[in-house]
């Protein structure tokens, strides 16, 4: 017997058949003996009416008034769980964030989990196996005793700072897709659903691009140690297939150099020439987008020929780049620079592997894979477990393609 | 200064438009310098959408989880109302039944207020001027921790238990209509609003057949002698007409005998005859019915040319109709009766009025007037303020004229 969480995002409970579904994986697991604990996301479509109608109520709404209405949606889900769980004959309750209670710090909007009791919950599985059905994404700051909500793809974070608070053996996260790709699949054919994926590696690919789990939750579960299942709700509950088990790095047998290739578009390539090498130059750049709360991502400063000047080259999001752009021209004064160039056709492709810890040069062939298909390299960073190379979008799937071949990830 | 709690309904909370447009009526109250409070049901058509999911969840749904389900409606209205009113420049902010706390029975689906704590929101009347907008339709059992609902047309209650708690001077119902007529305008042009009305008499209205309140609202407004004030959320908030007053029979200078014509088509006539006429034949008839929670309304008997036994003729709501004779026909040996007859084609025409208390002959000179106009009583009751007959359902509009007109009701 084990003590799971189940975590259904909004594809899986998005009218009453899908819940129902949904209910049958449940269903499977307690009849196996186990203690299950459930976390729902809204009803999919559901969030974006609520948050667009709090847009309409007023562009400039009270984070507190949102997050109220908002919460709403998992509200529903988890009470139609609940009635959907107990026809099957299980013994099931709905719990808001509040009843948990899930508390939270009072950031509305996108607040951080400080505590969970569990202990409630715990007594019920002791006592009469009976269902926790609870609604994700949602809290309460003890202090006000208001809602809170923990952000866009909140659902996944709760479900894992659950399982950690119910010490659960394993966290199953559900959803549309059966598991973690070493890449895109809709952009390489051949790409592999991963069996296993350290939590160092998931965080990665999170971060740079991969979108089945928010960046949070990932990190929520290499904090808590807490394994995480992904695996599709539309699977045949009675002989589900398997999905992609993230863990820590000595649950994985046999590491490969690179496991996975993730790319964002999101990116935008901004590059001033003859910027004047003198000390403070990088604050002068880097203070005003930090003050803007643009998020700058990759910095490479070369020198230039005439050494009194250096080439400053950055990245930044797509939606930022205008923006950005502006910044630095109202800056020119203060930075003093030649001439500033931008793009934001480019794409950001990166190779992640905890096997890149002990092996040299696995970038290297990357730079050598790519030259010769032709494909020149306007950025690179690198880090103990990736690297990332910013190019042309046009070359984006000749990009992945080629890395995904490279590194032998390609299905059989 | 005064203290007011302003509800709004469905229609008047539809959507975004129509949220600003009643706020703007909060916006007139609290510039006027009143404390006020407002109460707030889930947009129209909402409640039905979540109890629709419910039942296709399942028929026999946990009333509990339906409760957690249903508030929902009333939760996001709150919210949305809060932010409009924010952006008007007035402070404001949203409570949960279970934040204020309203305190509840335990009767999910239809609970009773057992108290509400409204310490902190005058607090915050006195403090900042602070407008609550507060959930209607909902409340929290102390004991389990969950939300429960007050029923159907519940959120007029809320605001009406919610002015005695906050010892209110009125609570304004606004609504699509603009207040409570003499009788349904759609059947009697000449129908007039009521300037003001009894709370006896408007809780026979609405028990009779007028849909403007609910029931439960009139009884809490004239336990707690909270003056409810009936009126259009659609007036212009700049110049708003008038509505009806519901209160004390003191607070009316000039009672008149009859104030209202009700009618209701939800009735089904049955009638026994040749009932034998031996003690415990009545338990025989409506012990059954009364186990199957079918409401037996007007009762009538009558002795037979053959003086050993009786007709005994009573009425069923309609939805109640099929299900009381086959309980009848299944008591027939227990009771013993020659005949069953029954008709669903019928309707009740009742007078109410307070001034009939002291008047002789009121209902006698409608029996007349019907009768003058051929139109036959199948049964008669009558109580200190009201009386109704039973009629066939194709002369509901010429009965209901004729009283309008008899009790000089029309307007000129």
């Amino acid at each position: 017997m084990a003590r799971l969480v189940l975590k259904f995002g909004g594809t899986s409970v998005a009218n009453l058949d899908r819940i129902r579904a949904s209910a049958l994986h449940v269903k499977r697991e307690v009849e196996a003996g186990h203690d299950v604990a459930v976390v729902v996301s809204a009803m999919s479509g559901k969030t974006n009416e609520l948050v667009g109608w709090c847009r309409e109520a007023s562009p400039l709404h009270d984070a507190r008034e949102y997050d109220a209405v908002v919460a709403s949606g998992e509200q529903v889900t988890a009470g139609l769980m609940a009635i959907v769980l107990q026809s099957m004959g299980i013994t099931a309750r709905s719990w808001q964030g509040w009843q948990v209670p899930i508390l939270t710090s009072d950031q509305h909007g996108s607040a951080r989990v400080l505590g969970i009791d569990g202990a409630e919950l715990i007594r019920r599985f002791d006592e009469r196996k009976e269902v926790a059905v609870i609604a994700g994404f949602q809290g309460i700051h003890a202090e006000s005793g208001r809602i809170t909500t923990l952000g866009r793809g909140g659902s996944d974070t709760s479900a894992v700072v659950i399982a950690a608070a119910l010490k659960a053996d394993r966290c199953d996260i559900y959803t549309d897709v059966d598991g973690v790709y070493t890449t895109d699949p809709r952009v390489v054919a051949k790409a592999r659903r991963m069996d296993r994926v350290a939590f160092e590696e998931m965080l990665e690919m999170a971060s740079l691009g991969a979108k089945v789990l928010q960046v949070r939750s990932v990190e929520a579960a290499m904090v808590h140690r807490i394994k995480v299942f992904v695996r599709s709700s539309f699977d045949d509950p009675a002989a589900p297939a398997s999905g992609t088990l993230i863990c820590a790095e000595e649950d994985i047998m046999e590491q490969q150099i690179v496991t996975g290739i993730a790319f964002s578009r999101d990116e935008a390539q901004i590059t001033l020439r003859g910027v004047s090498d003198h000390p403070g130059v990088a604050a002068a750049i880097f203070g005003p987008l930090a003050d803007a709360a643009i998020n700058v991502d990759m910095i490479i400063q070369v020198v230039s020929d005439d050494t009194t000047t250096t080439d400053m080259t950055f990245t930044v999001p797509t939606a930022d780049y205008e923006r950005a752009r502006l910044i630095i021209e109202g800056a020119r004064a203060a930075i003093g620079f030649g001439s500033l160039q931008g793009a934001n056709d480019v794409v950001k492709v990166s190779a992640i592997g905890i096997g890149m810890r002990s092996h040299a040069g696995v970038a290297a062939r990357a730079f050598k894979a790519l030259a010769d298909k032709g494909i020149n390299i306007r950025a690179i960073t690198t880090s103990e477990i990736k690297f990332s190379v910013l190019i042309d979008a046009a070359y984006t799937e000749l990009a992945v393609r080629t890395l995904h071949t490279l590194y032998g990830l390609d299905r059989a």
